[in-house]
């Protein structure tokens, strides 16, 4: 049997301690939401065992939720993404920064 | 020579659409700052060609530029995206939906 011990690890650190917070969970759900949209399959194939998120993150529905965003016609033609970036641009100027 | 003209398309046509619009690009720019921060190296890699975005996207500072985010301590530890969901959280609740 080979040692393991001094194999680079396949665990990405950073992505894993980010991924443990729900802020993370929510933003790692977005790129994966943004991804089905647009049936970018390939992508998803690679991004699912790279990020260690074959587990599943929140459904569309649920990020939504979470981010307060009520689906409307002016939002399912989209990515959840298109609408959060849209409320940025609405915060844009604002003085909580 | 082989006729391709019954070959299913190799381009997507709504991921192109959306590419065409600026919160389009700044969305997808986003998704693409998301995976380097995290060295996601193998699902950029498929991305890339996926998209058709291999002619670039924004850079970090200029997503920022964009967005109105000014790059501080608590922002440079994350990707951009978890600083647009936190603002994302303090606009929920107020009446602009």
């Amino acid at each position: 049997q080979e040692k393991v011990e001094n194999k680079t690890p396949l665990v990405n650190e950073s992505l894993k301690k980010f991924l443990s917070t729900k802020d993370g969970r929510v933003v790692a759900g977005l790129v994966v939401e943004f991804l089905q949209f647009f049936n970018l399959d390939f992508t998803l194939a690679v991004f699912e065992p790279e990020s260690s998120t074959l587990n599943g993150l929140d459904s569309r529905e649920n990020l939504a939720r979470d981010l307060g965003i009520i689906e409307a016609e002016g939002t399912v033609g989209g990515p959840l993404l298109l609408e959060v970036i849209r409320r940025c641009h609405q915060k844009k100027g604002s003085s909580s920064a």
